[in-house]
């Protein structure tokens, strides 16, 4: 095991603005991407937290994405807008267009924001969190470059596209799903292949097509649901990409394999009230009685059903008790980027 | 092989229509539900099509559905509304409710509306299409009872939720998919079962909450995607039944397995007009060379992928210019909730 460091929240939080700033951002954006990477740790979601402070760094020292960008307003209605992210930094952008589309549908009760020329934009859930605020339901999709083969394929046809939704739930705060539309991501498939273990379903096309369950034949990532995942990355790729008049296919650029060149991503953004619908309280009375429905629903193991979005919320609950847990080599890492060097205790840069 | 016979679209929508006027239906309500069946057998969803008809007969002379339904408005804004659908059959009531969405988002840019105390609605695409009309975005989607168990469970917690999206494809008509959140239907695990072939993956739950890719110890349907389909699952439960204030839950009737009693089912739609962010043409063109871009991926049995929605378009060509062809069975048993009995040649009642 590697040495752990468990850092609170607030310290962890300013250690990563710093960076961000020494970099280029004004503190106003170095908050934002920092709230996003952050809030992803605490929801339990490490691999879209603040391991991804370097590429993001890597981008923006490479010119694969503009810290001054302005977001440009192409097209806009009282329900709806598009813009052009001008090539920021995903969760920047992100956050100002989430922002813009919960002020609208709070006028008009429902809106919508599409956004292009973008880049990873990290945790579906927090732009719809903040869109939500416990009287909205929320909705927020991504396109990413194509990394997944639907069944028969010889290529890659479409991205692990992520999305989400998060409705508000009384006294259990929300429910809430966050998902890629990949069945396993590819860290999972390498694990599996260190472990010398057969995947848990035929998860993953080989070359010829077919699906498979050995982690080494497995040549690209299969959809969720296989055909059906393929669909909704489909759907997610003409709701961010075409929508918006951003890029798709093959112009799309990858995150890490072009530190250098704009990722061209675009997203989609959309909340509405449920008072347009039904009064706040008896809808929340009713998701807290489904809630209940579905989390007294016992297990074979003995436990019960997990709700969607019950892990993040407890895991959000912990780390703000307890703090962030990472690695030495992490930490190390984050030292790095915000001093150039390690030299001294690395405990004590973040006390 | 049974016999077959193949009838001419206007032919059979002439029968269905007169069926079910013989069962109470009003003739514009029954021309809305045999609109509804008849374009599921045009776009090759024969499960969903007139062989549903007995279903809803059975359900109309059981009680279990209201051929008198007034529709009652609950609560209304410019953007949305909020329908008791006063248990009518559900094509016929989604139908005047995606085309009350279809007015609203013509006024406003983007409309949503839910509905409760509806039935079985049949395809989902076809409200989308019905919304869409080549010039806007749709979604629609319905809770029905608990059918799916998520891995682990002991029990069933979701329904099968059925959802669709269609988006205007240009010269390619739509891009469009529709689905059931299960990952494969009952039907189909009972069909592996006879050939004593294993299903092509763990998509049947066992009777220890394991999955399962025996089709003789599949005792619940897991959700596509596992644990994925069950959050969207649930989402579909939220936006449909929790937020229409319907039942959900143990609440829900069963379609078949209840015909006496209301099935206590709800809808959600949804649709806004592409040009709030871009020029439908411009739109359109992207969406052509975004269809073009998947169409030209090949597969490795020689041919190329597969669009979502173009094997539905390219049937409902073909069955516009050959008709549909259903069993003896089926064409005996509509023949017979016609007229009572069969006593001529059967081909001589679609002539």
């Amino acid at each position: 095991m590697p040495n752990m460091y468990t850092i609170p929240v607030p310290k962890l939080r300013a250690f990563v603005e710093k960076i961000f700033t020494g970099h280029g951002l004004s503190q106003e954006d170095a908050a934002i991407i920092t709230d996003n990477l952050i809030d992803a740790n605490c929801r339990g979601m490490d691999s879209h937290g603040v391991i991804r402070v370097e590429n993001y760094i890597n981008r923006l020292n490479n010119g694969g994405s503009d810290p001054n960008a302005e977001i440009k307003v192409i097209r806009e209605t009282p329900v709806s807008a598009l813009l052009d992210a001008g090539n920021g930094l995903g969760q920047i952008v992100s956050t100002k267009a989430a922002r813009l589309c919960r002020k609208k549908a709070e006028e008009m009760g429902m809106a919508a924001v599409v956004m292009r020329n973008s880049n990873h934009y990290g945790t579906s859930a927090y732009y719809c969190e903040m869109m939500a605020q416990n009287d909205m339901i929320a909705f927020s999709c991504s396109n990413v470059e194509p990394l997944m083969a639907p069944p028969g394929a010889t290529r890659v046809a479409v991205g692990t596209n992520p999305f989400s939704v998060v409705a508000p739930c009384g006294k259990y705060t929300e429910i809430a799903t966050d998902m890629a539309t990949s069945q396993v991501a590819l860290g999972k498939v390498l694990n599996y292949r260190l472990l010398g273990k057969k995947l848990p379903g035929p998860f993953g096309i080989d070359e010829e097509g077919n699906t498979t369950d050995d982690p080494n034949k497995v040549k690209f990532l299969a959809p969720m649901g296989l055909h059906k995942g393929y669909g909704i990355a489909v759907i997610i790729d003409v709701l961010s990409a075409v929508l918006a008049g951003g890029a798709f296919g093959d112009d799309v650029n990858s995150q890490y394999g072009n530190v250098d060149k704009p990722n061209k991503l675009s997203h989609f953004f959309f909340c509405m009230k449920v008072d347009l619908f039904r009064d706040l309280a008896d809808f929340n009375a009713d998701m807290e009685k489904y809630y209940e429905f579905l989390h007294g629903i016992s297990t074979v193991d003995g436990g019960h059903l997990i709700v969607p979005g019950e892990i993040e919320t407890s895991s959000k609950k912990r780390t703000a008790a307890e703090g962030i847990t990472i690695t030495e080599e992490l930490a190390k890492q984050l030292i790095e980027m915000a001093y150039g060097t390690v030299d001294k205790d690395i405990a004590s840069y973040f006390e």
